[in-house]
């Protein structure tokens, strides 16, 4: 999946003039990177009182990714989205990132040039800067790590562990479109082995493989959470699916949970390619993950503050923990929610 | 090369539970630490008006490192401290850091354990926190990616790129030892896959042998900078060969340097195994690499400050720009240096 068509090999640069020529167009967009790439390690400064956060990530191709569909720009541009959603996910902004590639010889220069114009376009939308990494060879495969590095106040910072009884279960945007979108990928992956002449379908689809394929992280509701005075009690992004979320808030805050089915936010273009595929689009919700939303806890008194925002959908309650985590179904029964989320080793 | 018996599937724990496990006796050492593993960031905020400091490796087996003669424990071990070394040549104290790992069905539970075994210990030895990071399943073979974190005051930070015309050029150690370790463990890996009842004959080579397998970072040298209150004028660690890392000093100061050949510190058994394998034990140090002692610069002004300190030799001085960067040979002659260190591509 690759744009240029000329095809330098990795051995032609050697690993100095390699790192070099990536990062040729590295931008720095903030004042807080005093050193980025080019010593033996960034330095970064925070502004007074501010607390540093760190999270890091790995994606293995053939684990995490395919690329005989998910191009390299796309890529780039997700490896790097996913990681920012991480310090969203603790109320905080992402400043700097370190991108560390291990590459087989089955990569060209120009693949990985691909590779890294996702992760420079995702920096310049999001005002990241790219300050650190390392760049080496594989046996096998694309590997790549990334830590995304980012600031907070202390007294903001949203853990996973603070929801109480009584308060309100949130989430931004929609979910599931990211779970359809790999199905509607993995689908036309198939056609295309079975028979090479046949283009990809992918008509009508756009919503759902943009989710898939080019995830945002939402900094835009760590700004309104600023606007509407609102500082969650517990907060996690959606990775893994809504379930595994929730029962990692409730597991860590120590309380129950009722989330109204009829209430989790849906795309009607995700609603309608579960229909398609045969699949219930709630379980594609609290299965699939993906999505990168934030899944988040307010006080009721909040109520007010976020009733009113289109952004944002109430989808349950906190209880006491002896009471379960349950999903309660839109013919009003109640099923204890277990994770069927992501495991690598699965 | 694996201490336990017994054989646990990775698959039998899943991602979650694996991590769970091999994070159960990770210990916090440091109040900066505010929080550790178990959320989507690590929350860190270092005292008053430091800098943080932050660099990234990945390691790759067949790359960078080979099971069939290094055991896991000592490769956990390694893997962190040559990541704290480059916050030391910054002149900063490694506080933090988060691992990634990713391992295919090859490896065992067990296996993990031991190489976190490593880790911890070096993290225990070295007063570090390991506050984060990612597990998964690779298809082929052990990837580690590890990113330190450390604080600095700002006006103690050390660069690449301050070295001046007429500084002393320092080094800490001694240099090549790395390289003959490997040496030593290369030829008895050949003995062994032509002979497998022959058992490998390590004796007499303790000092190399834990050059290689078990290097140190020089915490204890920025330690005694601050005691002798030196700041040097430029600063890198010695991971490539003394030759590429002269030449990236010279290179990002934009001055010459003078090399004594003679004055290259090479302890005994580095040099008797050097002349065994027929290997010149000046070109070990200038191109063996992984030593992890500290290259750096100071004013000629603090010759009294370094000149009995056993752990410091003076081997050169810094010179304009246009006199090149040379080898004063023990004959007198001299010579262009150029760098011949590690390529992950060649």
């Amino acid at each position: 999946m690759l744009e240029s068509e000329s095809r330098t090999e990795l051995t032609a640069l050697g690993e100095f003039e390699l790192i070099k020529h990536l990062t040729e167009f590295v931008e720095i967009y903030n004042t807080s990177t005093n050193k980025g790439i080019g010593d033996d390690a960034a330095v970064i400064k925070y502004e007074g009182t501010k607390s540093t956060l760190v999270s890091t990530d790995m994606l293995v191709e053939g684990v995490h990714f395919d690329l005989s569909y998910v191009p390299l720009k796309h890529l780039g541009y997700k490896a790097i989205t996913v990681n920012l959603s991480d310090i969203c996910a603790m109320n905080g902004t992402p400043k700097q990132v370190t991108v560390s590639i291990a590459a087989s010889n089955r990569f060209s220069v120009e693949a990985l040039e691909e590779l890294y114009a996702g992760m420079l376009f995702a920096c310049k939308n999001y005002n990241v800067d790219l300050v650190g990494g390392d760049t080496t060879s594989s046996k096998s495969g694309l590997i790549i790590s990334i830590t995304v590095i980012g600031e907070a106040e202390p007294e903001n910072i949203v853990y996973r562990n603070g929801a109480k009884e009584k308060d309100l279960l949130c989430v931004s945007g929609d979910l599931g479109g990211a779970y359809m979108g790999l199905q509607i990928l993995e689908r036309e992956k198939f056609v295309y082995k079975d028979n090479p002449s046949i283009q990809p379908d992918l008509v009508g689809n756009d919503y759902i493989l943009e989710r898939q394929l080019k995830p945002e992280a939402r900094v835009d509701i760590i700004e309104l959470f600023k606007k509407l005075n609102i500082i969650p009690t517990s907060m996690i992004d959606v990775s893994d699916g809504l379930a595994s979320e929730i029962l990692h808030i409730c597991k860590q805050s120590n309380v129950g949970c009722e989330l109204y089915e009829e209430k989790i936010p849906i795309d009607p273009q995700t609603f309608d390619r579960a229909r398609e595929f045969d699949l219930d689009p709630t379980v594609c919700t609290l299965s699939g993950g993906e999505d990168y939303e934030l899944l988040f806890t307010i006080p009721m008194n909040d109520f007010e503050k976020v009733k009113n925002v289109p952004d944002f959908t109430i989808i349950g309650h906190m209880t006491a923990a002896s009471s379960g985590v349950n999903l309660v179904a839109k013919a009003g029964t109640s099923h204890p929610i277990t994770a069927q989320g992501w495991n690598a080793f699965k």
